[in-house]
């Protein structure tokens, strides 16, 4: 009768006990896969450095139209082989390649691209952060990226880790894409409107934020001193199928990723005391995996 | 004639010339003597790393006094002697440490601190940021530190670049203070209020961040695997005086932090073409300098 008793009981226990509380981690693995969008092998730029290590980049070219379409064809030229990081400051940037008009031209680029720093929000369907922005009259996310828009109507990119910039001189240079950064620290979101990012890091970070920093003025590294050789840069769908990268990034209107934001700005989980009840723009990270089964 | 006209004409041209827009390094470097706080020698932990490398923490008895006594102790009996980094995750945390409970309890450290996440935001002359914030009901700058206050009338220190915190286990274990951890990425602000904040690095923060990343889960190296020994860890008020680092910090109820905090929000050098108007706490990153003359 007694373990009868307790049988009975199970199910209640069961139900009564509190459920787990999840962590981002835990609704990213959990999102089914119609939460998952595909990137273009266009729009993934693969850069090999020497010993193997790789970043992969996403290209945003809704946003800087013209420097992609640039950093395409430097990259079907080959263009950065040899080219090397020569700029590494600590909490800001990675700055890396090769800023040569005359091979830039004959490559085919824009040498003097308008300046693509912001678009108009006009038929952007934005994913509000719901949060408020120090910046921006409004910051959310459109497929997949973190954007701010403006009182004027625009929208622009945002500077957080791992977003990928044109490296220029002064105003109004725009630079060709020939150069490169990423952001390697605290986002900069004062660079926001004032420069052409064209993409954000989606693998492979760390083969740049853990480089040595440079020991002259802004983190440029001394004349000779060679970090890490790039051996080349290209565009996946460049690559024989089985070298290819392939990733997904979640789809930033699905509700899975509105859970996601949610836990974000409330972390509940067995760690915490206190849930914030919001979050920066730069602190939710967009979940990107590799494509599964690939 | 012409040559008297044209040096008539010089003042004025003189006087027309727009003036030199200045930098945040620029106010930095112009700020006189009076606007630098120079840090008590009792305040500053010095962790030595084999090969020389020296990375300085000012810490902050006022927000952790319990965890801060804690870490003179140790700091006093050598406690970390012979530790290591043992976790480096990208865009996240470098962490370094012992745990033992027995250890700590025989130099006379509390074994389980009050959970100094918060204090109480009475008698606190805050510099307000002035700009919004997503995380606190405002935000603000007390005696050089970035500090956030809430509903319910506490203070919190915040989780910006190069802050350092106390390592802990689940609620409601506080850590003792023999493992730390470096913020090396975006501010982690969600951690605030949910662990103690016992400082920030002022100098070489580039021997943590740029580590190698550790290959298992939560950055952690694998076992067996060492970045970088720590020789030692120790107050600068116990080194010879040849041999201290003394350090400054802007005082942040000052004119000259008023004109950097307005500049951190409108950046308008010739590198610019939009100034945000705005800066999130943990951009602004309180000038600190090595003190002038030592």
């Amino acid at each position: 009768m007694r373990n009868l008793a307790i049988l009975a009981l199970l199910p209640f226990a069961l139900a009564a006990a509190p459920p787990k509380k999840l962590t981002p981690t835990d609704l990213v693995s959990a999102a089914p896969a119609a939460a998952w969008r595909t990137i273009a092998a266009e729009d993934l730029l693969v850069m090999t450095l020497e010993g193997g290590g790789r970043v992969v980049i996403q290209l945003a070219p809704a946003f800087a139209p013209v420097h992609v379409a640039n950093i395409r064809k430097f990259a079907g030229a080959n263009y950065w082989q040899g080219a090397a990081v020569y700029r590494v400051q600590d909490n800001y940037v990675a700055q890396w390649g090769i800023n040569e008009a005359k091979r830039a031209l004959s490559v085919g680029a824009v040498a003097n691209p308008p300046a693509e720093y912001v678009r108009s929000a006009r038929g952007l369907a934005i994913t509000p952060l719901g949060s408020p922005d120090p910046y921006a009259r409004s910051v959310g996310f459109w497929s997949g990226w973190p954007v701010a828009l403006y009182k004027d109507g625009t929208a622009s990119m945002t500077h957080c880790y791992g977003a990928v910039g044109v490296g220029r001189d002064l105003h109004p240079d725009t630079g060709t894409g020939g150069e490169l950064y990423a952001i390697i620290g605290h986002a900069t979101r004062q660079l926001d409107r004032n420069i052409a990012v064209v993409g954000r890091v989606v693998s492979g970070i760390e083969q740049l934020s853990a480089l040595p920093r440079g020991s002259e003025a802004m983190g440029f590294y001394k004349e000779g001193f060679v970090a890490k050789p790039i051996v080349g840069m290209t565009l996946a769908s460049a690559l024989p199928p089985a070298q290819r990268p392939a990733f997904q990034y979640m789809d930033t209107a699905s509700a899975s990723f509105a859970r996601y934001l949610r836990l974000r700005k409330n972390r509940n989980d067995d760690f915490y005391r206190v849930a914030a009840g919001g979050v920066d723009l730069c602190n939710v990270q967009v979940p990107v995996r590799p494509t599964p089964g690939r």
